[in-house]
């Protein structure tokens, strides 16, 4: 019955990513908690970098110095 | 004052039943715990069909198995 | 699949309620998108009036105004 | 160690709006609880107005209402 | 009609402090993007310090370090 | 800068289990998506037996039932 949200960047996930990240999570609930896999859910957004903001920048922003 | 938010699978949910989600939820909220419709929201999310995982698997992966 | 979150001010929700409220939610994703009981979740959070704020007031503000 | 998630209609929030929006809750959050701003995350939702119900309506029929 | 969801450590936020958030919360989302602040909701989440991991910590084995 | 979120039932999540979820979890996007732990949070919520629905049914119930 786990529910996992994961908010990364839309910075190009792949679906095998995605499903790397699924799998990944959904084993570790069952080795940590005993979880079932058959009711746990995984779901990923990807949030535009201009959407999200750390320490006052947006990372639309961030990207930008960076690449400079 | 309730905050309702439905996360659901992108398969071309109408606007249609959109409207009748937003109507039914906010109707048992009120005749439930008689909370105000005028302050009542309903957010949906529709999720895209690889960024959910259930059971180790891609939601899309599970739609192309069950259609072949 | 759908994952259902209802947040409301924690102002005693019953037991009985919170039945109703999930049975209503999961009935109406059923008859509206043909979801599954099965793999609905619906989570109630409830939260402390001094923790959600509507209108520039904190609602436990507000209910001491309408109790005067 | 903020994370604050802002959910508004999908209305046409500049960049520029978005990143006032980043900064004075980063701010708030710096002067009113001293948190560090390189640890505090602000992600921006940007909801469709036929996904979000307010009273019994979508927004987008809302809208449409106000516009007539 | 935004939604805003403030997710904090659980070390002592204050009702005053709560009050300035909304407020200040509120007040942002309606000079920036004239928001109607009667249906403005702010809910604070404060999140226990066992409950929060940041750079594979959690936060309350952090704090156990930075007091030692 | 991967924000996550994990949903379980309140049923006595240690706090060893907890670091193991953390660290697992920081893990997992640090391999696959080469995310910065230290701008990695993860949050988990315990959500109550009677808050929490499947299949109609409240877990608080489920529970009772496979105890029986």
């Amino acid at each position: 019955m786990p529910y996992v949200n994961i908010k990364v960047t839309d910075e190009g996930v792949t679906m095998q990513q995605k499903q790397q990240l699924v799998t990944g999570v959904t084993q570790l609930l069952s080795d940590i908690l005993n979880k079932e896999p058959k009711t746990t859910f995984v779901v990923i957004d990807e949030i535009g970098l201009d959407n999200w903001g750390i320490g006052h920048d947006l990372v639309s922003d961030l990207r930008q110095k960076t690449n400079q």
